[in-house]
């Protein structure tokens, strides 16, 4: 069950990284591999993290979901690109899912509540990152008001509750909590009137 | 004394970290993550590099204090920005105090006296080089002349002078010698007059 | 043999960052550091992945050849700027060369025949992407049709081959086919027509 949930969330970020390469204008391979680096790195993160060999590359059934989001996306853009806002909205079923995810396979190790939910957060929040670092834009993690807030949120439900039902109420929070910040457009604050040209350099010679 | 010099540089650096931010016009939350990514990152890449669980991850201190300067960055930086070249001084203090400690934790965890060198540096270096490619600029350890020959240079007198007291004398001279190239602009000399337009891409078909 | 043949690749890897760096107009320190760092990034996120601390952080012989390799770029740039496209010709040599090693050490630590494969693979590919991701370029595995699958390929034959001359098929394959890439400007097929405009964004407030 933890199994399924974590995979459909590693398919979602991989979709999510797939069609971030179609609009980067990459090829076939170029989606494929950023669907798989964006699905995997995560968990991978949390993995290495927890000091455990990363399931994500002893176990060939997660490349596999990753890849074949890849290719579905290289297949299947012209029907994903019809959502509204189609990265964000998988990024933020990704999110949902492998926060609560990561946070219950982070207990799994023994690790304490704490960071559990900072594991799960990690896990949740790694795919986006570096998914728009190889694309070249700011991660969505610092773009946007709602995203590291719901990841723990969810990851605190699901370990607070202590199984996997409450994982999937967790997800559904997460989810939630993030899409409304989509939709709305909430943002935070923004702090002050200082330009980006005032950002202190040494002088060039 | 050790967790003391640790967290003040985790504090300047998530100052370098949320400022940043604030000139890249991000929202309250993404200064607080980037502080926290910014104060945190060397540490849990050197005890990922050592093969222990990350401190930063199972201690929430370490979060508090990262994520308090990034709260006092939203709140204050007004007052930050009114140093000359703000971002560089702070980073600079971050440098000097996590090179020591990092290469003193390094030893703690009974590696050899080169490899706490190197991981010290790690240590001072990896949270700059994260906050640079998060608001995608070019690593200031790559762009400045004097940034990792002093984070070596304060390690080295750390692991090489052997207690706490060494390790000061190590940050304040990584710290004075990172500043005099601040300073005074120092930069090495450059290679050539190759233009990036030469750069060898296979032709766009 | 092997260690050669690692030291090869983390040379020919360090040329290419330190050509980067140069091209990208940093001065010798910031070329000496990038071609530490994408010479040894491939092997150091290997060890990590297996769970064993990295072999270039230990032993100072990694270290020196790559730092070598970016003070011979910056002496002898020129002359490697005399390639027809320099930067992709040395990256697909560091490609083949530790795809392989990193496939047969990773067999070394005990790890399934699949997972020996994978973590080649990273060897192999990582240097590159760290090199581009510091100079901001979109990492060359994105951009590029051939790359991944000369790598696998090369540490599958690694693998299957089973002893050191295999892993010279393996590289010479893998450089073969990388090569036919470059030098044919193979590209597979891109998706449609999508604007990166269409990009979903969350309005500008």
């Amino acid at each position: 069950m933890l199994l399924a949930l974590t995979l459909a969330g590693v398919f979602v970020f991989g979709l999510s990284g797939g069609l971030a390469a179609v609009q980067a204008r990459l090829d076939v391979f170029g989606v494929v591999v950023l669907a798989v680096v964006v699905g995997l790195a995560g968990g991978v993160a949390r993995d290495v993290l927890i000091g455990v060999p990363p399931q994500a590359v002893r176990d060939w059934r997660y490349m596999a979901v990753a890849g074949g989001a890849g290719a579905v996306t290289f297949l299947a853009h012209p029907l994903l690109g019809r959502l509204q806002r189609p990265i964000l909205i998988l990024d933020a079923a990704g999110l949902a899912l492998l926060s609560v995810t990561g946070a219950r396979i982070a207990l799994d190790h023994h690790v304490g509540a704490f960071e559990a939910v900072i594991l799960g957060a990690i896990t949740g929040i790694g795919g986006g990152v570096l998914r728009d670092i190889l694309v070249r834009e700011i991660p969505v993690v610092l773009r946007e008001g709602l995203y590291a807030i719901p990841a723990l949120l969810g990851a605190t439900i699901a370990v607070v509750g202590g199984n996997t039902d409450w994982a999937i109420v967790g997800a559904v929070v997460c989810f939630a909590v993030r899409l409304a910040g989509i939709v709305f457009g909430l943002n935070a604050p923004r702090a002050g009137r200082e330009r980006s040209s005032e950002r202190s350099r040494v002088p060039e010679p």
